[in-house]
């Protein structure tokens, strides 16, 4: 049976990178992995890795994403955890017949060839949950 | 120096555990450990582990906890990140030099004898940050 395997990171949206990574990076001690400006999401995305999962403060670079509309009506702070699976087709078809509400009825593809979707926070309890098979 | 290891757990606040168990466990197919009173947290709580972190489904019991205050508030959804650190007090020093902001300033203990302390979201960029230390 397809599986939900761990969380791969959470992710925090945030106004301006510099502050949040006074926080995160020197104030907490998060080892920052990388700051990439990630073209499909229209953000710039710091990567900090913990043993097993990761922290990831997404910066919209655009005015008109999900993202940065999200931003604009809630203000910042955590925007969505995302869940890696084994068999991102198998738990979307399972999320189907559950009658579950998916924002991406089929996974999208990174750049990086990675897969990933988006389940509906109708359907979670409020939650932006991503899945993201590896 | 005190270092932040791994994130513990992810707590979503929910109004109807059943409904979000029919998600969490039954359409998502995470692994529900245990669904327990926490007395200090006045709170009813499913714990759902996953590798290496889990995901915490807590739903008030009472109206007046910052919880359920949270949550006449804001609405079902996130509502902390917790991670695991190895020395709570030297990264609590770390953040009062730094001039952030806590919630606890001095560790509190739960029952099971664990050490937890909030981070205020005015400092973190609008995310309740939980710090632990088993």
């Amino acid at each position: 049976m397809a599986r939900i395997k761990s969380i791969h990171h959470v992710a925090v949206v945030v106004t301006d990178m510099d502050k949040s990574l006074a926080f995160w990076q020197d104030a907490l001690g998060l080892n920052l992995a990388e700051v990439r400006e990630v073209v499909e999401e229209e953000s710039k995305v710091a990567f900090l890795p913990l043993e097993g999962a990761e922290v990831e403060l997404v910066m919209p670079t655009t005015g008109d994403s999900g993202i940065a509309k999200y931003l604009a009506k809630r203000g910042p702070g955590m925007h969505h955890i995302c869940l890696e699976v084994d068999d991102i087709d198998g738990v979307l078809e399972r999320l189907r017949k559950k009658q579950m509400r998916l924002i991406n009825e089929n996974p999208r593809q990174a750049a990086d060839g990675r897969r990933y979707a988006f389940i509906h926070p109708e359907s979670t309890g409020g939650v932006l949950v991503e899945l993201y098979q590896v």
